[in-house]
């Protein structure tokens, strides 16, 4: 059941901008009364029902005992699936600048509602693992382990150009920034976006014809079909805004860089990468493994891309539990060669 | 000088549709008293200026020596650079698919009408790539020596998304289909062409910001400015079309497959691979190289992606020399695993 925080007080942006009386929509899962905490923040077309979109780790059956945990998950600032974002704006073009810090700095102030001194286990994947991280840094005292999936210390610039392109796309539909308006252009964007969710050879398994056809091959049955599936589900303005705040992700601003202020992390890591992520590829989850004091690497195997988080639910469940049970005996950074020096 | 070839009989496509009188824009170059002949396939967004465009390859000081050479390009059936296209449609929206076949028979036409009956050297990258190597299954006695830049025997699930997400973003644009239209949706379409042109590391390395802003970041004025650029030199609707072509690419359609296809070719080839191109990963050239009887497969080490083809000269031209002027003595197929069984 989502219940709202309404937090009554001014927020202060980290742009300078400010928001007031904002509600932040979560869930509460597991057990109420268990003494131990797992916070989940949730990717960018996410909500707090982290049950339904991430059934392998939370649902019934999933790789956590729910009777010993009590399982935390807000929506985030500035999406659309509860919590205050563009279109609770008289203009939802006139909505700030949400950064990772500013939902951070959100989820501190519910965390403090809920009168918890103490996360457990924080875990989140892309966006989620990008705002995981900068608590993790923010609030170095608050966190015992931390899980960081196919994330980075800061976005790259392929990274934004992938965000850029779909905030093309939203800005050329006329009827963005008009309530309701903006469905073709989020429809767009949506479809660039699978492009850098999956990979060339999750394509080939997966949208391979099977004849000889001249046109309306499967590939683009599927990008359709995710469109229109996503402009149900999701606002063209939120979208927009939470592009803008995986862009503004970098650890290292105003903290000496990237490596200074991974260094600062006292939980204990483990970070995630998948091979054939074309966005968040494995090099910067090496960076982070290296450069966080108490931390270890672990690969995920598929030819799925990025939202292999959401596939491999086998191989992510056995990097958890040897993390979380076993202690550290998964990949070792050093054991794979950094491509490129990312910083 | 562009010179027009105007075919004044009605043009039969593979679709099963006509074309009435096209005209074909082509350019001559080097020295058209020559007894050898190179003729350039250009790619997506290309033109009969080879000279302009491949400078490093044909222009002066280039890797040809111009005056041993006739050197030939037509601008292809669907494009914007003379040549029938769209807009010479009353209504741009009518006009029919052009398939990569139907651009050969076009060349084949013009082929015919210079009087030329053997083509020395057939070279093309990308959409160019895939219409030489279409022609030389089509007419295996014609081609002496074959040259396939980053391009493949059929294309891929993966490259025909990304061609749909471009189609969707121009279908999005309201104007889209009227004369002059689609402008909006022709530079979203750019800037996801751009990510496939690229690479993470490209990105990375030319598009890095060197300070901690929260937003209006390098990567996203890169795109803008090609978008601007783009929309200036090509047409919407014509774009369109060529994305259909090369979704429609597939050398074994009617042959009993791509193997059996490959299998005909006379020429002898080198088939050249970028080993950072997403697009057209090495594994569709090796695969080339693998089934073409006389071939080799040339790497091109580079951080930029598919767009290397018009960056990395010096690898390029290497390459090109060592074909033709020294025998085989480059990368064997055999030598690199093949990744996927890409038939």
């Amino acid at each position: 059941m989502t219940q709202f925080f309404h937090y009554p007080y001014q927020l202060q942006l980290e742009s300078g901008e400010q928001l007031n009386q904002i509600k932040v929509a979560y869930q509460q899962f597991g057990n109420p009364a268990a003494n131990k905490t797992i916070w989940v923040c949730h990717a960018l077309s996410g909500n707090a029902q982290v049950n339904e979109w991430w059934p392998g780790l939370f649902a019934k059956n999933g790789l956590f005992n729910t009777s010993e945990y009590r399982i935390i998950c807000a929506n985030v600032l500035g999406s659309c699936y509860g919590t205050t974002g563009p279109d609770d704006s008289p203009d939802p073009l006139d909505f700030p600048l949400i950064t990772i810090r500013d939902m951070v700095e959100v989820h501190e102030l519910l965390l403090n509602h809920l009168k918890i001194d103490k996360i457990d286990i924080l875990i989140g994947a892309s966006l989620g693992g990008q705002q995981a991280l900068e608590w993790a840094v923010s609030r170095p005292e608050l966190i015992d382990k931390l899980i960081l999936i196919a994330t980075n210390a800061a976005h790259s610039p392929y990274g934004k150009a992938y965000n850029e392109a779909q905030r093309i796309a939203l800005q050329s539909d006329e009827t963005f920034g008009r309530k309701g308006g903006g469905k073709a252009g989020l429809k767009t964007a949506r479809a660039i976006a699978m492009l850098s969710y999956r990979s060339y050879d999750n394509f080939k398994i997966k949208q391979e014809d099977i004849d000889t056809r001249l046109s309306d091959y499967k590939a683009a049955s599927y990008l359709a079909y995710q469109g229109d599936k996503f402009i149900n589900r999701f606002e063209p303005h939120a979208y927009y805004t939470l592009t803008k705040s995986m862009d503004s992700h970098n650890i290292g601003r105003g903290r000496d860089g990237n490596t200074k202020a991974l260094e600062t992390i006292k939980a204990k890591a483990l970070v995630v990468g998948i091979n054939s992520d074309v966005l968040f590829p494995i090099e910067e989850q090496q960076y982070l493994a290296k450069y966080i004091a108490n931390a270890e690497f672990g690969l995920i195997n598929s030819a799925h891309g990025h939202d292999a988080f959401l596939i491999e639910y086998d191989q992510l469940n056995n990097l958890i539990n040897e993390f979380l049970f076993h202690g550290f005996k998964s990949y070792k950074p050093t054991t794979l060669k950094l491509k490129t020096n990312v910083n």
